[in-house]
C-alpha cells in the first residue's frame, strides 16, 4: 500500500506542477503578455491543459486507486460519496483518506471528458478572454457573441459528459463547490432573495441618503498602490511569496505554493474599486497562503470549495476592510494619501460612503445588500443557458429583463450589462453562485470568530490583525481541501450553512446606517 | 513522405511550444517572481525540460528520419554534416531539408543526453542562479562555489555524453555555435588578440584622454525608461510583439514567435548601462521577431547561431548606436531627458564620451576595443574547467592573473571579477566565444550593408531605420536558422569570417577619436 500511495502522490505531484505552469501562464496573459502573442498562448495551455488531463486520467491512477478498493464505476453519483468503509484505503489517516477522496474524485470527472474537449475549452477560453475585452471597451455584445456561442457549446458538452442525475448546471457548480447541488442552491438563495428584497425597500424607504460623490473625485493611482501596499502590509500578506499587479479584472492565482500573486484594477475617478479589489484578492490569497505545509503542492492544497474561498475574500473585503474600526486605524493613512479629494469629508462620513446602499449595475462595485441580487441575476440565467432554455444571442435582452426584475434598473449599454464579468469568456459557467455562497460562509464564520475573539472590534481598530489571521489559519486555512466544505462549515461554527448569520449582520450593520 | 513529415512537424510544434513555456518561466523568474517560489519554479522548468526532452528524442522521431534516410550513426560525427546525397529526403525543398537536418541533429544530440542529466540541469541552474545572484550582491565567490562545482560536473557530464573527437569544449560549443570547433574559435582568437593588444598600446600611447566624468552623473531611471522606450519605437521594435523590463542580467527571451521580450538594466549613475544595453537586446528581439512566417514555430525559427544572433544585437549597439550619425539624431532627445546631467556637454563631447577605450573589469561596460579582450579570458578559463585542467575553487585567482595578462588590471573583489557575468550559474559554457564571434560578424555584414546602402549614415542621422532593418531581414533575419553561420556569411558578404572587418573598422573608428 505504501508504494501504491507513493506513486499516486508523485503523478498527483506532476500534476500540481503542470497546473502552477498553466497559472504562470494565465497570470502573465492576463498582466504582461503584448497583445499579438494571444494566439499562441492559447496553444501553450492546451497543450499544457492536455498534459494534465493525461495525467488525471492515466490507468496509473485508475489501477491504484481500484487497488485500495475505491470504488471506480462509471455513474454520476460516484463522484459524489466519501470513500467507503470496505474500501482498503480506509483505514489510512485522515489526510491520506482525503488525498485519495479527491484524487479519485479528479479521476472521475477527467476520465469522463475528452482530451479534445479539454483542450479545446482551453483554447477557445484563451481566445474568448480576449473577445470579451475587445467586446467590453466597444460596449458590443455582439463582437463577443459568435466566441460564446463556441463556448458555451463546449460547456454544455461538459455537462452532458460528466452526467448529472437531476440537472444539467449540477456537474458544472459541482467543479467549483463540490458535493452540492443545484436544488440546493435554489433553495438558499430563494430566502436569501426575500430577505435582501425586504431589507432592500426598507433602506430605500427610509428616505436617508448616503453621501458618495467625493468617492468619485480624483484619487492618483500611484497614491493608490501605496495605498493597497500598506493596508496589505499590514493585514498579512508575505511579499516574499506574493505580489501585487494590476489587470482588467482583479485576481489571485497560485503559481507554486509560495508563490500566490494578486491583481488588482484602479481607477482614478473611483476610490472604492481598487481599495476594495485589493483587500478582497488579499483574502483568496492569504488562503492559498495558509496551507499547511504538509499539504503543499497536493491536490489538498486547495480551498474546500470557492465558496469558502469566497467566503475569506469577503471576510476581508466587507466584514473587516467595510467596517467602522477598520477605517478608525487606516483613515488617517488615506486622508495623508488623498488630502485633496478627501477634503471635507471625516471618518464617519468616509464610513456611510463606502457603505452606501443602492441598486446599482456593476456586480463588482455593488454595496453589500444588492450585491446577492446580482449573483442571483447570473445564477438564474446561466442555469437556463446550460439547460438550453436560453440562447446565447437572448441573453443581453434577457439580461436587462432580470436586472429590472431583481434591481429596478436596466443597464444603459453591453459592458455595464452581460459583458461586465470575465467568468463566462473563461467557461466559468457554474461559478458565481460561489460568490453569494461566500458571502453566507463569510457571515456565519465571522459569527464565530466574534465568539472566540470578544476584543475582535479593538484589534481590527488597531491594525492589529494577527490574532485575526491566525484564527483563520488555525480553523480554516491550513486544512486546505482536506475538509469538505458542509463539514468544515459545521466543524468551525458548529452548524450546517444558515442564510440566517448573513441576514442578521446586514440587517444590524445597514440598519444603524439607515436608521431602520 | 508527407505523413511522415507532417508528424515530425507536429512533434516538433510540440517541442517549441513548451519550450516557449519554459521561457515565460524563465522570464517570470527573472523579472517578477517573488523571491520564495524558486524552489518550485526549478522544479516546474526541470518537469518541463523533461517533457521537451522527451519529445526530442522519441522512438517515433527516430523511426521517422530513419524512414527518410537520414543516418543516425551513434558517433559524434553525426552529428556534424548536412544531409548526405544518398537520403530519400535530398529532394526535398530547401526548407525542409534545413528542417530536418535541424531536426536530427537536436534529435541525436539529446539521444546522447539521459534524461536525469536533463532535469538535474535545468534543476541546478534555476538555483544556480540565485546563488550567484546572493554571491554577486555579497561580492564573495564562495557563497557560489558550492553550487557552481554541481552545474560543472554536469557541464562535464554533458561533454563527454555528447562525445568529442578533438577536444571536451567542442560539443559545448556546438550547442551555441553550431558546426563551429574549438580549434577554429583559437584559431580566429589568436589574430584578434594580436591586433587589439596593438591597438589599444597605440590608444593608451596616444596621450590623449576622453572625458567621461559626465557619464556618471545622475540619470534619472524614470527619465532612462523614456528613453529606451523612445529609441526602441524609432529603431523599429514592435511593442505589440513585445515588452522591455527590468532584470540583474539583460537578456531577451521568445515566449512565443509574437512574443519576443527584452529585460535592461538602469544604473542612475552611469548612463551606458541601460540605453546601450537596451539597444543591445533589442538588436537580439529584432532578429527573433523578423524570422519568415513559413519558419515560425518550428525548430529553424530560431537565429543560426548565437554569434549571428549577437552580429544583430552588436549592430544595433555599436555600429549603429555609438556612431556619430545616430547621436546626430538623438542627443537633443537626451539633453531634453537630462539637462543637469549633461549641462556643460555637446554632441561631440558626448559622443567621444561613450566611446572612450579603456581597459576595465566590467566585460558588459566595456568598450568596443578592450570587449573582445574581455571574451578570450572567459573562453580560455571556460575551456580549462571543462578539460579539468582548472578547478572550480581556483577560479578567482584564474581570473585575476588573465585579468592582468589581457587587460593589464586586476579586480578588487569577485562582484568584479569571477562574478560578473551568468552564464555559467546557468550552465552555459561554451557561451561566450559567440559574444566576440557576433563583433567579428558584426562588422563583417555591416562593410556589406554599407555596400549596398551608400547613404547609411545619412540614413542613421535622420533617425530613419526602417531601410536597414529592412536590410537585415531580407538577407539575415527572415532566414532564421535554415542557413548554416558560415554558408550564411559567405551568402551575405562574399566571404568567409575574416577578422580584418572588424579589426578594420576599430583602427579606422579610434584612430579618427584618438588621432593615431
Amino acid at each position: 500500500m505504501e508504494d501504491t500511495l507513493q506513486r499516486l502522490h508523485e503523478i498527483d505531484r506532476e500534476v500540481q506542477h503542470l497546473s502552477h505552469v498553466a497559472s504562470a501562464l494565465h497570470w502573465d496573459q492576463e498582466t504582461y503578455m503584448p497583445p499579438e502573442a494571444l494566439g499562441e498562448r492559447a496553444e501553450q495551455l492546451a497543450l499544457i491543459q492536455g498534459l494534465i488531463h493525461d495525467r488525471q486520467t492515466s490507468a496509473e491512477i485508475g489501477d491504484r486507486l481500484a487497488a485500495l478498493g475505491i470504488p471506480l464505476d462509471s455513474g454520476p453519483a460516484a463522484v459524489r460519496g466519501p470513500l467507503p468503509e470496505s474500501a482498503r484505503a480506509s483505514a489510512l489517516p485522515g489526510a491520506q483518506r482525503a488525498f485519495l477522496r479527491e484524487l479519485s474524485r479528479v479521476y472521475l470527472r477527467a476520465r469522463r471528458l475528452p482530451r479534445r474537449l479539454v483542450t479545446e475549452l482551453a483554447r477557445e477560453t484563451a481566445i474568448g478572454q480576449k473577445k470579451w475585452v475587445q467586446a467590453r471597451e466597444a460596449r458590443d455584445f455582439c463582437l463577443f457573441a459568435g466566441q460564446l456561442g463556441i463556448i458555451v457549446g463546449l460547456v454544455r458538452e461538459t455537462s452532458e459528459c460528466l452526467g448529472y442525475a437531476e440537472h444539467p448546471y449540477d456537474p458544472l457548480l459541482d467543479e467549483y463547490e463540490p458535493w452540492m447541488k443545484t436544488a440546493e442552491v435554489e433553495r438558499v438563495f430563494r430566502g436569501l432573495r426575500e430577505g435582501l428584497a425586504e431589507l432592500t425597500a426598507r433602506i430605500v424607504g427610509s428616505g436617508r441618503r448616503v453621501d458618495t460623490r467625493f468617492l468619485t473625485r480624483r484619487f492618483p493611482v500611484d497614491r493608490q498602490r501605496e495605498l493597497s501596499r500598506r493596508v496589505l502590509d499590514a493585514i498579512g500578506y508575505d511579499f516574499t511569496r506574493g505580489r501585487l499587479d494590476e489587470s482588467v479584472h482583479p485576481f489571485t492565482t497560485r503559481l507554486g505554493s509560495c508563490d500566490v500573486r494578486l491583481t488588482t484594477r484602479l481607477n482614478e475617478r473611483f476610490l472604492n474599486t481598487g481599495i476594495f479589489g485589493t483587500i478582497h484578492e488579499c483574502g483568496h490569497g492569504l488562503y492559498e497562503l495558509g496551507t499547511a505545509p504538509s499539504l503543499r503542492g497536493t491536490v489538498l492544497a486547495e480551498g474546500a470549495s470557492l465558496g469558502i474561498h469566497e467566503s475569506q475574500s469577503r471576510t476581508w473585503e466587507n466584514l473587516i476592510g467595510r467596517s467602522r474600526p477598520f477605517w478608525e486605524h487606516f483613515f488617517p493613512v488615506l486622508r495623508g494619501l488623498f488630502p485633496d479629494a478627501l477634503e471635507g469629508v471625516d471618518l464617519e462620513g468616509f464610513y456611510r460612503g463606502v457603505n452606501a446602499v443602492e441598486p446599482s449595475l456593476i456586480r463588482v462595485e455593488a454595496d453589500e445588500v444588492t450585491y446577492n441580487l446580482h449573483i442571483i441575476l447570473r445564477f438564474e440565467l446561466e442555469k437556463a443557458v446550460v439547460a438550453r432554455e436560453l440562447q446565447v444571442a437572448d441573453l443581453p435582452e434577457a439580461w436587462n429583463e432580470k436586472s429590472r426584475e431583481l434591481l429596478g434598473i436596466v443597464p444603459p449599454d453591453d459592458a455595464q450589462g452581460v459583458l461586465q464579468d470575465i467568468h463566462w469568456s473563461g467557461g466559468a459557467f457554474g461559478y458565481f453562485p460561489t460568490y453569494a455562497l461566500g458571502n453566507l460562509y463569510a457571515a456565519q464564520f465571522f459569527a464565530a470568530l466574534r465568539r472566540d475573539l470578544p476584543e475582535l472590534d479593538t484589534l481590527i481598530g488597531r491594525g492589529s490583525f494577527a490574532e485575526i489571521l491566525e484564527w483563520q489559519r488555525d480553523r480554516i486555512h491550513r486544512h486546505g481541501r482536506q475538509i469538505p466544505a458542509a463539514e468544515l462549515c459545521r466543524q468551525v461554527t458548529g452548524e450546517s450553512l444558515a442564510p440566517e448569520h448573513l441576514l442578521g449582520y446586514l440587517r444590524g450593520k445597514f440598519g444603524e446606517i439607515y436608521g431602520i
